[in-house]
């Protein structure tokens, strides 16, 4: 079973999309299985991270934006802009599909574990997100 | 078939976990497929790397630790210890789930590769790791 | 449905293999399911990046390079050559499976995401991708 989940940010940062990846799953009668997340765009992407504290993934955040400045005199790609070919390299660094596995209905995340859409962008953008359940 | 393993960690370090993901392969009964292997937690990961000499497992672990170092001063999540907040951001770079196709009721890695189990915190750790096979 | 593909390279860098995954995609008869690729080796990688300007491509390399140069004095496991280490350590921090859902027998990535087999040694290799579709 395949939906498409459109996922708006409002800038940067992280979105959590369990709830809406946990209701593809539930409506597609899988007990037990994998379901598989996957973000057609290259400067967002998906994570799984602490949902506990929104420190921690603030702070995720602040790490990576130091570690991928944008205006870096390496960059050539620039055309679309100084945080363009920053969020094609956080994308890099963090992932572009994820495979959960589907117990008793449920996405089996760990009690902290949080599913999340990366904005890398600073703009707002809707983001295409395919929930695979087999 | 999903079989859970309780991985123990002695502290920071790659744990060898193909073996035990071997076992749950076999004992489904699966000749042709995919194993997922997914981790239960945010401050451990896993990876697939070099099986042969300890030394690049080492290295990798050693440069992680100088990219991401405790105590930076960046960080606003730090409630729980200094190696907390590297933990998370180390999990983000490597993965928290991964596919590897099975043949011949074998995963099918390459020569040189293991699949790791990464504990990122000092202490040790016991990690469930959930392993799908279909 | 599960075919090993050797993908050559000239050298570092990234190697457009979505044509030839598609293939087997098409091949398999497979409508609607997902695809994983999964790379038998610790020195390349895999990613999916933006297939429009290899400007992108080229700067998350040179960024890459920089971020994991050869000859670090951290390194301890050097007998293979100055760009083995940093090829282990820029495969951990890319994927070594991939998985991308199928709709209507075609790959379902984004209009500008191309799939790429990443050589992170200097030398040309010959590289192992399996494709698994089901």
């Amino acid at each position: 079973m395949l939906h498409t989940l459109s996922i708006e940010s409002t800038g940067q940062g992280l979105v959590d999309i369990t709830a809406p990846v946990q209701s593809v799953v539930s409506s597609s009668g899988t007990r037990e299985g994998l379901c598989t997340v996957f973000v057609q765009h290259t400067s967002a992407s998906l994570l799984i991270q602490e949902n506990a504290d929104p420190s921690a993934r603030q702070d995720l955040e602040s790490w990576l934006n130091r570690l991928v400045p944008g205006n870096d005199e390496l960059f050539t790609h620039t055309a679309e802009g100084p945080d363009d070919m920053p969020a094609h390299i956080k994308s890099a660094l963090t992932a572009t599909s994820l495979g959960v596995p589907v117990i008793a209905s449920r996405l089996a995340l760990g009690i902290w574990q949080g599913l999340y859409r990366c904005e890398h962008r600073r703009r707002p953008h809707s983001r295409r997100v395919l929930v695979h359940v087999a």
